[in-house]
């Protein structure tokens, strides 16, 4: 390790030419930040948080007993783990039970089985089911386009297949399962099922939020696992009418309250200013929530403990906040900015955040997102982070991802820290999120650069909003 | 393509250093295999069929109707791709009814959606099901060595996962699906749960035969998925009480009947000998039955197909033969032997078999299974599809694989056509086992080395018995 601090060393000054004394960013902030970075690299705590999750929690979706288990493991585990301050903040939102699904063909040809899950927050069909005519469109787009009234006792069917781009392909095919029932249910249609949002080739359909609009027909909506929706587009293709049966009870519930987790290690100097290190503890129900977000939960708790443990408490404090219902729509996020502008009056308070919402790729690159006479600050940071293989991006637009864009978009400071490509949507929203795709190199590497990136950003003497 | 014929020549004669027209494989035979090998391989015939197959039919589950569908499938397409004969053999067995299976933990942690499947011919659990503690062996070896009465009360669990070594691996990870159930039973277990065997990730748990024993009590047999068997293994290690509740119903019920269906091309000159061309049209219910058996079936009709459409009827007859319950173990395959043994008295007319039950690989290699005074012509019939990137094994002990081995054990000639190694055991007996799995090119090859096979064997003259 000491080689490596040395090149680190020797890379900062060759990062950046003013002498480090004249920075905001101190030698010895930066000394003390890789102290923490190689105590988490040295560390199984990461590695053992998400195996701890994920075996006596499992998954944790909103509203249910397993989220209040979650609630409890998180509060317990942080309390032990040193964090000076560990609560919960409230967060009201409507359940939602999933329910069960059951899709079938009944014409030209009869299968039983098809792998489909509802669309979060989806209403359910009617009892006994709809028994209709597919009518097929290539993209979400073409569904838009339908007229009026064309889709009338119909199951309008989405066949796009997401294209494995990331983030780019997610956003792109993702329209379908975010807007496709409202699209659906406008051309007259009875239910809309699309093909899963998904880059894999496995039977484990992949769930995700939905959004009914105001005025529109409510109408169920599910997802098929790609082998499915290949099967129904090769049926398509004899060009004779396909009629399915589909048979949903999910419905949303009553308004009721799950809670932000949030721990903190308390600053020396200006307590109430915060660094937010974020992810959701929520997770869909099919999985154990490994993925999405586990490892976002592991990481963030693993770099505040790390941090705790350092010996040297940063002068502003740094909060874990563990978001609750942000499958639903990033509810727990957007309640803790309303209730630190409104009730609190605080929010200003929250100088920088960061999430980790991207499952188990190793942190590749750093973008800032802060006032522009600070940005020197954040390059510098970057510059510390530079040998651990994270590249500083030459922009400043960063929102914080998932939840904390939330924040980001509410005016708070952040900075994404962006994922090495993974097969990450192979398994996103699907029972196939557990503990065996999860890289314990990964997230133990993004330990220590959230705990790095966590302590410099508290503790340097800048404002990141100016 | 004239230049991959001219290539062959040379190698053909490269590698046979006696004059071509000194042997029972004459150069007109080869030539004419070489036109068909060439048809095939220009030809979409084996890709439509398993397209065909999948989504017309879906799986094939042994007595359901899906079986019926299936085999009026077969007669129908064997008749209109030119096949001489198409018929059926009744295959009387006992029908196996897969209900439903779930399993829950309820302590230390509880989890409710364990991924799980009946093991094929398992009875179910009492009604109500079975709450139990999880006794954990790593390997079937260490269940047989557990004393009498030792697991009364309690779930036998071995934890055992297949290595990725083909049928290797298969072979002894198997063990305990095929005989745990027994070992269990006999230390007083009141169930059996077992890893699966596969080598996948995926929450798609894999089903197959299991056996029971004269005399030993019957005990409810299920596989959980490699996921959920890591789960249970993490709570293992936690050193608790490990109970969990299973509840099954499936049932074994009525004798009923099956049929093998055959398509014959007849012979020019010896029409009641056959060579025999093998797959199972029955399949796991799960999935579409694409990989096991699909693309043998798809690629010994196309074969057959191919010789029909060639324009020369091989001197001897070539049957395809689509075996019934194979899955519930080889049971098609045994009424064919003891059907032609003992009620037609003609067995010995199967003078050559081979089959195709080994997924989606390209065929790499050929192992005759003949007498020793025929093995030079099985050698030859090897340089002729060695071009295609077939070695021929230096052994002779082929037996035909899967369903063929009845034949080959009752004294049938065969040979061996094995597969490239592939992910086969990650999606075998899985929900997974669908067409996206299915590499057309590879099995449109392997339609070429069948047909070629098949031409030669059934028309060079000599008596692979002898």
């Amino acid at each position: 390790m000491k080689k490596l601090i040395f090149a680190l060393t020797v890379l900062a000054f060759a990062n950046g030419p003013v002498v480090a004394q004249e920075r905001a960013l101190t030698h010895d902030i930066i000394e003390h930040a890789r102290n923490l970075g190689e105590q988490a690299y040295n560390s199984n705590l990461t590695q053992d948080l998400i195996i701890s999750l994920t075996s006596e929690v499992g998954h944790r979706l909103a509203g249910t007993e397993n989220d209040v288990k979650g609630r409890e493991w998180a509060k317990a585990r942080m309390l032990e783990l040193g964090f000076d301050r560990v609560w919960e903040e409230p967060v009201p939102f409507r359940v939602w039970h999933r329910g069960d699904a059951s899709l079938r063909m009944t014409a030209p040809f009869s299968h039983d089985n098809f792998a489909i899950t509802a669309l979060g927050t989806s209403i359910g069909t009617p009892e006994g089911g709809i028994t209709a005519e597919i009518v097929q469109f290539d993209e979400y787009k073409d569904l838009v386009a339908a007229p009026p009234n064309s889709l009338n006792g119909k199951i309008a069917y989405i066949s796009f297949r997401m294209e494995a781009t990331g983030l780019r392909g997610y956003g792109y095919a993702g329209q379908a399962r975010r807007m496709g029932a409202v699209a659906a249910a406008k051309a007259g249609a009875s239910a809309l099922i699309i093909r899963s949002i998904g880059t894999d080739d496995n039977r484990t359909p992949h769930t995700g939020s939905m959004n009914y609009e105001e005025g529109v027909r409510k109408i169920p909506a599910a997802a098929i696992s790609n082998p499915d929706a290949d099967l129904l587009d090769n049926t398509l293709k004899y060009g004779q009418p396909v009629t399915m049966h589909l048979e949903m009870s999910s419905y949303s519930g009553d308004m009721v309250t799950t809670y932000n987790v949030i721990g903190e290690v308390t600053g020396s100097e200006e307590p109430e200013k915060a660094v937010m290190l974020g992810a959701h503890l929520d997770s869909w129900d099919l999985g154990t929530g490994a993925l999405d977000d586990g490892t976002g939960v592991a990481v963030v708790m693993s770099a505040g403990a790390h941090i705790a443990a350092g010996g040297k408490r940063p002068k502003r404090s740094v909060r874990v906040i563990l978001f609750a219902a942000e499958e639903e729509g990033l509810i727990g996020a957007h309640e803790y900015v309303r209730a630190h502008k409104e009730d609190h009056g605080d929010f200003e308070n929250a100088i920088m955040g960061a999430e980790w919402d991207s499952g188990t790729g190793r942190i590749i690159d750093f973008a800032p997102g802060v006032g522009p006479t600070s940005l020197n600050v954040m390059r510098d940071i970057g510059a510390v982070l530079s040998p651990y293989g994270v590249a500083t991006l030459p922009t400043n637009n960063a929102k914080g991802q998932s939840d904390m864009s939330a924040l980001g978009n509410a005016g708070m400071p952040a900075a994404n820290l962006g994922s090495e490509p993974t097969n990450y949507f192979d398994f996103h929203h699907t029972s196939n999120d557990t503990l065996d795709k999860v890289n314990m190199i990964a997230i133990t590497h993004n330990a220590a650069i959230y705990a790095m990136f966590g302590y410099m950003t508290a503790t340097v003497d800048v404002d990141f909003r100016k």
